[in-house]
């Protein structure tokens, strides 16, 4: 039945109307849980979270499970140059771009078992539910587990969606991180870095990109609204900095004499903050990373290295943002008689959901009685990366107390399965057009 | 010769005055060099500095050369239960206390070639110089090497000493530090901890205690002076502060919304610099070492540890200062809905050199005709534990550009070999009376 025959039997009468499928919810959760023991800590269980780095060996094992579950579903699951892992299911007409669909499974260290893990699954698990159903679609769908989306290794995340849409740095492949050169780190998860080009997909090589995210803010939750259909992700700019001063021993060193390179990082890392704050708006400025050379109680530090990541959904407010700080810092290293150096290490565009495919999501959610809320994602995600290739929408469930990349990040399991539900009626729909 | 006689001589005749015996420039800095293997950086060399923290594979290593060195200057070496390292020279009165001199050999991370070295080698150096120049002595003369000075392991210095002068911590032993308990740190040097309290020393077990050292601050270099004759050693006191927050996504995570444990331990690392520079004098306070969990660039920190070290000669300011930390600690922690704790880690009270000994250390710089400055220590040495147990005196050469802690930390050869006479000739001083 297509989509236009299908809506044409809605209006013609509500009885009429098959019952939309329904995900199986004890399988999903079972999947969600048999993941999290891969990276998750010595003795701990579930609510202990997980550290599942890409290219880590816990990554590697999380995906041998997926790739089997993905085969259960019959999806013959393949690995792409870029270490994607990708799964088919034929359409009734096969000559159609397809409808893909899916997320990432690796975490931030000490992160969630939900972030990922939820979009990867209920991908998987609604390609099951309808082998089970029985039901056929026009188009191809295409699952899709995105590699290293977190980028907590190589400190720039979205590497595998970025492949697939050309958006690699030039030089990328060769960056060293933590004695590794992420060419090896990718073939270490069966990625082909040489043959990275062949990742790429070309605009238009699908219908539409849907993405079922846990929403990592309290919004939802606070709203009591178990379906948030996502207008945009922001924008996120990255910049690594590097504070120079002088090491020196912390007893004889008069205070007029020092050049202390954690004096300048902490004035620096206050003033994100307060900058962050002073504008109107919903912009967000972090210091997350920061390591002290040498680090020792009874020594000035003489170095310090520091991550500042700005989001918003204006490009211009952070490039108008990153420029206040860069002229902060030269204040600062002037007080301090430190040097600071700032390199823009990433940069990502804000994405915009398409309207239809928004439009989609609401049906299919009206269609299983769910209320939803529109809104912009602050966490950065893989569909930004396919929204450069063409239509893109996005579908969050709460996260209870806005807790994410914690190991207290939870969602609740009939969350989880509603999000499912919603993804499996959008991709009828969408595979329907 | 007595002392005494030798001064009845010098009063009589200028001309009857025996020249002051003079160490082994090259055999000195020959030694310091050797030393400066174990820890040395892969493939680095002497000026890029050590880093043989203590109980380290590298403090082992370097022990056991100290060791075949004192063998080799005929002092029997032993190693006492505190791990520190001992050697026993006679004098011509066996029942008289002896005269103690010595340092260390342990560094912080990344330290440098002279900072205990110069002091321990200059020791034993000390001993070939007055075996080959056939110089007996009244009392008896003891070499020793202290355990852990710098206090890197367990964040908490002056072990050996401490454990001399019975000012051990209840319960020190059993602290954890990198897994390791301090009772097995002690025993892998070849200490006893079980047998600890034999480590003790009674006050007025030694005539007096010398140590010579580098000045580690730059007051000796910019003067143009050779010698520095300390005063006192300042008092050091030192806190673990913990900042709990709460980690969350970097993007979902609205500002008003953060519990951002590194801009609390930021707004207090700039705090204890303002604050420390505010009052007048010379005290200093230093936030060295600082630890971000789980410092990922797209997580909020939920949790920082910081060690905040503040010195100065007056114990009570010290303290004053430390409320003063407390108090805008409390106010950072309301402010950013962060909890901090303060917990004092080490208290070091000041020591001031006894008159008696400075007065000894100027007349031997005026026999070698070396020019003498007064000055505090701002750095904290074992001397100041042997201060609690009977007359005390340190010896200060220049330290290059008052560099120190750091590979670029250097006393010149010429003023290391002054450093030693001037200690051989007030060992000789003490050792008559």
């Amino acid at each position: 039945m297509t989509r236009r025959h299908l809506l044409g039997a809605v209006a013609a009468s509500a009885f009429a109307q098959p019952a939309p499928p329904r995900v199986n919810a004890d399988r999903l959760r079972d999947h969600i849980e048999r993941l999290s023991v891969f990276g998750r800590p010595a003795g701990g269980g579930f609510s202990d979270g997980v550290s599942r780095i890409a290219y880590s060996d816990a990554d590697i094992a999380g995906r041998a499970y997926v790739v089997s579950l993905m085969e259960a579903a019959g999806l013959s699951p393949r690995t792409d140059a870029a270490g994607n892992i990708l799964g088919h299911r034929a359409g009734s007409d096969e000559s159609l771009p397809p409808v893909l669909f899916g997320s990432h499974i690796d975490s931030v260290p000490k992160g969630g078992n939900f972030d990922g893990d939820l979009g990867s699954l209920a991908a998987i698990e609604v390609i099951q539910t309808l082998n089970e159903s029985q039901l056929a679609t026009r188009r191809p769908l295409e699952v899709v587990i995105w590699s290293n989306e977190e980028g907590y290794a190589f400190n720039n995340g979205l590497v595998g969606s970025r492949a697939a849409a050309g958006r690699l740095d030039a030089g990328e492949l060769d960056v060293v991180w933590n004695g590794m050169k992420k060419s090896d780190a990718i073939r270490r998860i069966g990625g082909a870095p040489e043959r990275i080009a062949e990742a790429r997909r070309a605009p238009g090589s699908f219908a539409c990109y849907l993405e079922l995210h846990i929403e990592q803010g309290g919004t939802l939750d606070r709203a009591g609204i178990p379906i948030g259909v996502v207008e945009g992700i922001v924008s996120i700019d990255r910049y690594d900095v590097e504070v120079r001063g002088f090491a020196n021993h912390a007893g004889t060193t008069p205070m007029p004499e020092r050049q202390d390179a954690l004096v300048a990082a902490s004035y620096l890392t206050v003033a994100v903050n307060e900058m962050v704050r002073r504008e109107p708006g919903r912009q967000v400025g972090t210091v997350g990373q920061l390591d002290v050379t040498p680090n020792a109680p009874n020594i000035v530090p003489g170095l310090v290295r520091m991550v500042i990541e700005l989001r918003d959904l204006s490009s211009a407010k952070l490039a108008a943002l990153g420029e206040q700080v860069r002229t902060r810092a030269r204040e600062i290293a002037a007080q301090t008689k430190t040097e600071i150096a700032i390199r823009q290490a990433a940069h990502h565009d804000p994405a915009l959901a398409t309207p239809e495919v928004q439009k989609s999501i609401e049906a299919a959610c009206a269609r299983l009685g769910l209320r939803t809320q529109r809104l912009p994602s602050g966490a950065g995600h893989d569909a930004q990366a396919m929204a450069l290739l063409g239509p893109m929408g996005m579908i969050f469930v709460p996260s209870v107390g806005g807790i994410s990349h914690s190991p207290k990040e939870f969602t609740r399991w009939e969350d989880c399965a509603r999000g499912a539900d919603v993804l499996c009626q959008t991709v009828l729909d969408r595979a329907a057009t």
